[in-house]
């Protein structure tokens, strides 16, 4: 932390605002400017910046964002890849992941895997748990899903990712699911996020609504302090002032991510947009600016589907999507298998 | 939902849209206007607008927001008045709440709350289990922190709120607290929300950071659909652009509310601003603006504090705001104990 | 600024930033500390930080905020008062403007005036020219519209204030207008702001919809340092993710910038919620958090305005409302007239 | 427009808001639903909805969005294409211009444009007036940049794209100018726009800081109402809540825009994002959403750039990027010459 004295600060405001330093247990060191004073507070312990702004003298205090963090880059410089079925994210690798928003029924996950296997998908997404903005829509199939999905994966040699939406929910996850998602509601469940620290399967952790990108990695950090490096970042848009989209997609999150940390970064274009003809060019853009992989809703038949339809693409689409990003990603050094 | 057709539409695309509606389980009725024709849908479910959107010669579908909502004053026109400990939130009524923000130690919360009853404060508050964006920050004392809270309160006649985090902590909640608060980034943690609706406790429900008005209010519904209807809301400043305070306290929010629904609505100035000189205007101004209370962090030493602290009031602060609210609220209608 | 270096930086690498600093004109200071090495650019030109986020071994560039402002509480202690016939805004006054959105005819105008009168109103708003959205929305009256005020208010003795759009409108401002008005859309419009540096009228200047505390000091910077220190801010809601309320109005401003500045600020709470039955209660939110004025939108029938009318007042809800307003004021210490 | 009443509005209510409407000169029909009344407003003239929020036994009031817009698609289904000096915008077709942030010297701006030429640039950018946050930054050459950037453009066979301020200097670009540029903070000098609108030259309009794709396209419906229907929009990015970079880029405006609009859009990722590392991915993403241009900032020594050198590309830089996105723009059916 610095503290920046005003210019007309007296000295013993700086020695006062010097010794508050050290009683925090930090080392203070001052560096007298032609014009203003700077201290700096020097330690490893966590500090409250605005404990200082209200002291006579300080013109502003500031913040050092990076400490110490297991997901910086200046921690592990080599890029984490995560593997799952086969599937790399991370590194010169590319992965994607698609299926329904929601589990219906046995049958409308099996016929969109069925569609989706021929675009040589390896890894089904669909929800069984939904959060859901009112009470009234549509909660999801619970546990019934989860069979369903692990069973449709088995039959297509898939592996699975779902929505985890609680800690009493991890017991039932572990028997079933090979990638946990959590979603952009919980990205600040700490308490969620402690016990997936303690699991030894892959995390994809959402970004929040109105997450900062230091926020969101110090959600990762908290999977990741608990043990778990298997950490998947996805970017699934935030919330601004436009609402023509659901979500305004932040695509420079890519490349900041990518100097910040060594974890891997999907998009969601599916949530990003909200609706499925901007899915399409969102998602070429996001493997044109170098993600590690998408995340993409699909529905064999979106016209009947329960939840979210207007942003799932038909089978079809998916497919023509697919053979577009194929020729994409290698004109930016990236490999989609 | 109401669906505007381009002006262009054909009769072809009119009878379309309306056979889609009627396929989902509504009644369509057309309204043919000069220059657009408008298609509504009526009916009681849950409807997804944008599986319309893309339907040719739609030019717009547009949601209507109020429906059926117990939280809304369409439904219940008299104010619910929320009593704890003999403070009433709601009605003519405007309640306080104050304490440190994080439990300490017993000293701590002993010392403040002294200082706070001769202000004559009936409700502390305190967080014993403490969301913290950082995993390497202080955590809160847990269960040992509901104790201390509990033991305080019961010494000085005072009933305690304090936040909790995670459904596995219902049980314990039970046993030492007397108002539930849902912090901002768990306004969306629908599982702990069902739960909470089937207890007999109040509920204070922080809006989200980047939460609208409808959204806070369909999470309020979440815990009244279970049959809880002792709610409170709290605005606690939302995320915008401006970072020089911590957040943007939105008073707008407490006419709307009051307009939208009958449920009482506090503020949290002390979140709001995040910083103490800005704590007094702003709890004057919510005061003037009509809000049902206040819930404001008090340390009996601020500069102590491991959480917050300048943020915190001092007693004495606390005080003089206590005794230039008192001449406030009658300007407007209301009554402080 | 301060360029803080990665805890792995070399030796050369801090030696190259402390020489490109020193290439652009300022002085370098290294300051070590036990993590990390801090350099620190001295000098009085302006500095891009971005420069230096890209070199080597950089882990965050930090830019100082306050830099000899002519606007800062830190050049001028004591508070700016504007005078305008009799009313003050700043120190322990609060002045009151008030009057229809748009000059619509000298009979709407003068109706309007007269029922202000009785309210004790000596500055009179109106806008002769108007920023609308749409090129097919009404656009004013223009100087006949200017006319109309400036005779309405001779007859009332009151002062006007209006809206001034473009630099070709000034030579025709200086004949009629009191209080110069720089709309938000405007409040970047720098050939505009310095033109108005060398008038010798007072100048409200309005707060951008998406412009933070420092860049509205900066455009009053752009006044000041041209020679007119007769400057009145004005916050007027920003634009957030809520659309519910026209806009979010921001009345934490007022404590920031009373301390950022010396300089007075006023509230528009018409254009801050853009609903009538929000206008009062924010009036009194305002005054009770310490404002030096308000600027409201009043019409002697608003439900015939030609626009804005949803948010203009009836005379009678004004009447109201300054009786309340001067019962707030002398709690927190000012005096309206 | 359309005006929902409560479910339990009376049949008077009901009758009054028809009445209101007719009496603004409108057509009103009432439809009855099952649960709720619906009255739609039906007339060509300009609304203010919110006159309607107040009336008893309202519940909502819905703005139509799309009306009567020269800029829109369901007016022109073709997309407009413009072009400069063999470049064009629109269609299929791709355009690029590139060059420095600020005219700083004739050997500059010819340094700069003799490494373009290599890259095959036809249009040049560069500042001649520059609108700067701070009235202590360099405000550029004014009339002599724009002599050296004719005079370069000349020698290279280019044309040039620079921004102007205000309505005072639109003769002078007249004699100097190809292509006038439009900035973020002029989106709304509705008087500037109206000039525009007589002109015979192509006007680049930036998106607003915090303008929403209505208010773009409405400002550009007044330069197309004013007869000038050469349009190129920009999308230069948004303001967040993230600070990480200067502004969120908002990709999705691609596809968005081209629904809405037969108008080209073009990226900015210079300004999208602030930082150089950033530029590139972000301006390949921009070609794979299927955006009609880009407009890069170039600098031949960016290290020594007046302004914004942080965000400017070397040459070098600017030819490999050239040489990836003439690789992916045919895989989304477009065309780089």
């Amino acid at each position: 932390m610095l503290v920046v004295m005003n210019q007309n600060a007296t000295e013993e405001q700086i020695q006062n605002v010097a010794r508050v330093i050290e009683s925090k247990g930090f080392i203070s060191r001052i560096s007298v400017g032609e014009i203003r004073t700077v201290i700096s507070a020097i330690g490893t312990k966590h500090i409250d910046e605005r404990d200082f702004e209200l002291l006579s003298g300080v013109a502003e205090v500031i913040k050092l964002k990076t400490n110490y963090k297991l997901t910086a880059r200046e921690f592990q410089n080599e890029d984490t890849i995560v593997e799952v079925n086969g599937v790399k994210f991370g590194g010169k690798y590319t992965g994607l992941i698609a299926g329904p928003c929601a589990v219906e029924s046995y049958d409308q996950v099996d016929k969109t895997a069925e569609e989706l296997k021929k675009s040589n998908l390896k890894i089904l997404r669909g929800g069984a748990y939904k959060p859901r903005t009112s009470p009234y829509a549509f909660q999801g199939m619970g546990e019934e899903g989860l069979k369903i999905l692990r069973s449709v994966a088995d039959n297509h040699g898939m592996a699975i990712a779902t929505e985890i939406m609680d800690i009493s929910q991890i017991e039932k996850f572990m028997k079933y699911v090979d990638i946990f998602q959590v979603g952009a509601r919980n990205m600040q469940n700490f308490n969620l996020l402690k016990e997936l620290g303690k699991i030894h399967k892959p995390v994809i952790l959402k970004r929040g609504l109105s997450s900062t990108y230091e926020e969101w990695l110090m959600s990762a950090e908290y999977i990741m302090s608990g043990g778990n490096g298997q950490i998947i970042l996805c970017e699934r848009g935030i919330r601004t002032f436009e609402t023509y989209t659901r979500n305004t997609l932040d695509l420079a999150a890519i490349p900041v991510i990518k100097k910040l940390s060594h974890l891997p970064i999907i998009v969601d274009p599916s949530h990003g947009t909200g609706l499925r003809d901007k899915v399409e060019p969102m998602s070429r853009a996001a493997i044109a600016a170098g993600c590690d992989g998408l995340i993409i809703e699909v529905h064999y038949n979106p016209d009947c589907a329960m939840c979210d339809g207007a942003q799932s693409l038909y089978p079809s689409q998916y497919d023509a999507l697919y053979n577009e990003i194929k020729q994409i990603a290698p004109i930016v050094g990236k490999e989609i298998l």
